[in-house]
């Protein structure tokens, strides 16, 4: 792996940095404690312009916005910022005019920046949002959830939701600079963290088997802080650009990215998307979980490996069975139903990642929806 | 240049096919009478997708979308349509909502199609919902105006205005077929079609000496139809695909498409874009007999070029001079701040394609403000 320490480094011993070579448009991830503080000279090292426009949420802006502003005005940058609502709701038609207005008014240009401070939400807006106006200025993630850090910040995916679904209208637009202050997730919930480790352990189960049994030694480590979590994220991080270097659009490859969140994504709709009864990376446990029982089932891998992979999730914390979501589920065609969404799909085969084993996953586009259902009906709660 | 005719076009003489050789994202513009009737064969011969949601105003829509919508139904392209009022007010956040919305609803996926028929308002604003939907869909250009089928509907720049400017909203969005139905153009009025022309002369005086003499001559035949009329979009849309694919961003080359687009958009401010008093093509015209003005004022190029350009434009009735804008300008110092929109540049000095002579323009980014404000101040109306 390609991860090496940034220059200056030296005091800063555990930093680590991750390059994604995008022809024309690569960029740095670094990964450290304090990055927050330190905001501005990353950016004005690499990017021209000395305009920024801060998109926070009101939760992450208590803690951090001060500070961030700070950094950018020792270094000279002039930054507006906007709080937005915290949660899902906020990844809006309207909340994006609101933040293209912001931005309109900032008088950012094509070399400055829109900054996104928060999680997956504001990321995926504020992304949004930068690549639209000017028809594209530049952008920094400071991501300051697990998830965020080693999932949605990396690989240019911004969106919002509409009637019609999650993610239905948005762009590809790489950031030039991604930040994740490692320190930051100090402040998650225990239940937030944990959520965010299952993204971690999804890059073990796809492809990196050694990474998987280093997460089930060192998985406590990684909770507290400390080196090892700064380790996991870069290796999640460079795991996750090696892969949208591959396949920038999600035309083959990117695709493994998504084990575990077929059943995920099902599951997620089932419960409305309330998050008191499932987050997006307890969703995504109990899928890895399925995709591993279910490829064991079609007699692709052995049942062992999908009992290591649940016996780890659950000794972190996280849920890998659907028994352990609160409140009743639909039957199980609706499940299926989310699965298929599409009638034309359901006609046909359906595409899932399966496996072979932990680190041996593979795209499957040829999964009869039968045996699907049959392996929910089993598997659900009686 | 490389423009051929396309399979099967014996029996159609006059069609001609430009390929903009875009890497991964190549595409044919053909041009040619009657290519509306037709559009069905031509996009299933070319896309995978068999649904495509149509965009287009009133105006156009009441002339051409039965035939369009006959044509894909006949070659088995399940179609919906939306009309939108005809005008610049429609590149709004609010149209750009309503058609999303519309595209999402006729569950358009990535290979279908998002088809824009109309003029420029309707090929951006539809541009930039292909561009947004699902992260990017098909997109099909049927411009019905001269204005778009030589400049807008190639290139793919998509977007939509706001209370701080114009097009300031959009992503860079390529179409995958243009269609420039010649014949479309028989019902523009008049002035609708002098308009477009102004930026067929624009790639004559940019780069293509023999181009602007070929047609001095030759004008007339391209107002009245046929080969000639087909002869100019064809060079005019081959002209803009080679700035295109050299700099597809704008970061170089590409600049040069704004020959005569400085002074015509201070013009268009100035006039609070009131079409009744100046369209674009009309500000175009005027800007470019001053580019060339201004160029021999600086000793750059001879006041016959000049000449030559004002009497061409002229000939075929475009307004050549402010004086000849209905209704007041604002003072000259207004008119330089259209022009430098920014305070920073304003300060420093200013960017504009100047001219060596007809045929041989550059970009100079180095006019200082003080000498475009002498210049505009001397060729005001008294």
């Amino acid at each position: 792996m390609n991860i090496s320490k940034p220059e200056g480094a030296s005091e800063r011993s555990a930093e680590r940095l991750v390059h994604v070579p995008l022809e024309g448009r690569a960029y740095d991830i670094l990964i450290g404690p304090g990055l927050i503080g330190r905001a501005g000279g990353e950016i004005t090292s690499r990017l021209k312009g000395r305009r920024a426009a801060i998109v926070t949420d009101e939760h992450v802006g208590a803690h951090y916005l001060e500070a961030l502003m700070d950094s950018l005005q020792t270094d000279g940058i002039e930054a507006v910022s906007l709080s937005l609502p915290a949660g899902e709701k906020t990844k809006s038609l309207e909340h994006l005019s609101t933040v293209c207005d912001m931005v309109l008014t900032a008088r950012i240009e094509r070399n400055d920046a829109v900054i996104a401070l928060g999680g997956g939400v504001i990321g995926d807006l504020a992304g949004f949002a930068a690549g639209i106006v000017r028809r594209g200025v530049r952008f920094v993630q400071i991501p300051t959830t697990l998830l965020a850090q080693v999932d949605s910040s990396v690989g240019g995916k911004t969106g919002i939701n509409t009637r019609h679904g999650k993610n239905l209208l948005g762009v590809f637009h790489q950031p030039d600079l991604v930040l994740a202050d490692s320190a930051a997730l100090d402040s998650l919930s225990e239940r937030e963290f944990r959520a965010g480790y299952a993204e971690v352990a999804k890059y073990g189960l796809i492809d990196k088997p050694d990474f998987f049994g280093w997460l089930e030694k060192n998985w406590k480590k990684v909770f507290e802080g400390g080196p090892e979590r700064i380790e996991a994220i870069a290796v999640s991080c460079q795991a996750k650009a090696d892969v949208v270097v591959e396949d920038e659009r999600e035309t083959g490859r990117r695709a493994l990215l998504n084990l575990g969140h077929t059943f995920g994504h099902a599951l997620e709709a089932a419960t409305q998307y309330d998050s008191s009864r499932l987050v997006h990376g307890e969703g995504v446990a109990i899928g890895m979980v399925l995709a591993h029982q279910f490829s064991a089932r079609l007699n692709l891998a052995s049942p062992d490996d999908a009992k290591r992979v649940e016996a780890h999730l659950r000794e972190v914390g996280l849920p890998t069975t659907m028994g352990e979501i609160p409140g009743e589920l639909p039957p199980t065609e609706k499940l299926l139903d989310a699965i298929a969404q599409d009638k034309k799909v359901k006609g046909g085969k359906l595409t899932f990642i399966l496996t072979h084993g932990v680190g041996q996953s593979f795209i499957a586009d040829d999964v009869p929806p039968s045996e699907v259902l049959s392996f929910l009906e089993e598997k659900r709660p009686k």
